[in-house]
């Protein structure tokens, strides 16, 4: 038996399990040592954490994260964006869940793995950048920790990078429909230096979908034109 | 017909073209929405945008804008660099032109994408870094505001990655000729946490360029002793 | 003869050499120049500087730099980290070293490039992340620079990417021995945005030490169990 049997058999209880993409993988502490708690930059102490983290993908997480959160008694109290995607244009993720149970973030965990399989529907890449589109009819606590989306209503997020083409996308966006901006970040305002551009939209449901919809469209064509290869997502739209 | 026919026929009025290097693209929004406007952060607030982005190349581009704000009726209203070069040790860009007239931003576009070819000529790679060179007789709005050059006088980047390159690069610059020190840039200042070291020179035409010149010699010889291969550059040196 | 023979033959007085790891290069300045001096940002204003520089690899770095300081008349005087690794989640580093004659940084940093031989040691990767681990019985002037250890005590680093990998192990080594937390860092807080979490740890040195250790152990699974194939050292373990 070689060292990758040993490590298949090896269930430690700190894992949970992966997904597909990114890199993502999932894992909880069941009572946190008080110093490393201390250390940490959580909204709330709590001692069962939950952990998500990725090479590729911040928007996804987030949206997964906020699934979890909607279906178990937990919340998110960290989401950290290191700069990442191995090579690409954008962000990995380091997101932690607290509960008072540890069954309770395990959950979450599991939810939000195999979440970003439909969360990552809308991401659309290229040799030379990627497109990413987020859309929820309600947004719970990460999406409004994350992106100040007001609980429960509807929100949507559109990316591209390199950012000159995700700020032409914001513009169609908000051209489309009657929707708020909540906010515009780029390399320097709001992002962690990456290649992106994206702009936060909330309003009424049908707009917001209508306006990320319509600037899709906008962003599979530049985004071509500079490629020469067609934007490719590798799970199906949800959107 | 497939997709990618479609998208070469689909000619969308913000797409201005691209350029053979850095993955480079040109955009123009010709009359920006209201509320983009007011979450973008730029120095004046234009509503006919022009916008350079990359995924590798800021002093590139930054020298290229240069050439276009002199040749045309616009401004440079934002710079941003994002830490990108798939992979790489430096900076891709976001620049946004700002005018009167959508046919003036677009002509500053076309001229910057125009110019990148020259202004990538002094960029010498290999697997292990990068070496930069720009120089100007005469710097401009947008390498005033980049790196503040005086307006009118000569400027010349020095630049290596790794950064350990890079100052060792800055001060063969300075000891080769009576040149002004604007400032040094590294990894933890005056960079997106790139692994770049850089120096920028203002003074006498001939001593900047002479400056610069002496820089390469070194600098192509260090990263060739990193390398084991000689720094090559894809467009013809310039200076 | 091409131009590679002539780079090899080209004896520049500023290139003290490479290590074999990690893109590494170590490069002195006998007399730098004043302006250039005044626009670095050193703790003190040494006119002699040797410079350790590398695309992959901070800790390895500073704990080879600390060897340095132990056994040479110099100390470290900037500790500067991009966030690089050529498409991998971690740092590089530029490290200068300040010393009151070139013959001492030349031999710092000749130091420091046979030392990082042994400092990679227990880097371990893969194609989904990697792990790394440092530890010494007694802190020196560079590694109280970094990352506050107290001089003359042991210390520990204890660091995985993606960042949830490093959370967890930083749980667990301090669950495993009395240590006393330094500090933890993380994607959005002590890190150049890199996609790494990790914990200082200082204490009775077989403390320290244990904890690395029972941490690697986890690190090692856990990156196993997310990446399909097994992590792997390029030098040997030294811990």
């Amino acid at each position: 038996m070689n060292n990758l049997d040993q490590l298949a058999d090896n269930k430690l209880t700190e894992y949970v399990g992966k997904a597909p993409i990114g890199d993502t993988i999932g894992l909880v502490i069941a009572n946190v040592d008080q110093q490393i708690l201390d250390n940490l930059h959580l909204d709330k102490k709590y001692h069962s954490l939950g952990i998500l983290g990725a090479r590729t993908g911040a928007g996804p997480h987030i949206m997964a994260a906020d699934t979890a959160v909607k279906a178990t008694n937990t919340e998110v109290v960290d989401i950290e964006l290191p700069r990442d995607t191995k090579g690409g244009g954008g962000h990995g993720s380091l997101i932690i869940f607290g509960g008072d149970d540890v069954s309770d973030v395990r959950q979450a965990v599991s939810i939000a793995l195999e979440d970003v399989k439909r969360t990552f529907g809308d991401v659309y890449s290229t040799d030379a950048g990627h497109l990413e589109f987020q859309y929820t009819a309600r947004a719970s606590q990460a999406v409004h920790k994350a992106f100040g989306a007001p609980l429960g209503k509807a929100y949507g997020l559109v990316c591209g990078t390199p950012a000159a083409i995700g700020v032409v996308m914001a513009d169609v966006a908000v051209k489309t429909a009657a929707v708020e901006v909540l906010s515009v970040a780029s390399p320097a305002h709001g992002t962690s230096v990456s290649n992106e551009a994206m702009v936060h939209i909330t309003g009424d449901s049908g707009a917001v979908r209508q306006a990320v919809i319509s600037a899709r469209e906008v962003g599979k064509v530049l985004l071509g034109n500079l490629s020469g290869t067609e934007p490719k997502n590798e799970f199906p739209s949800y959107i």
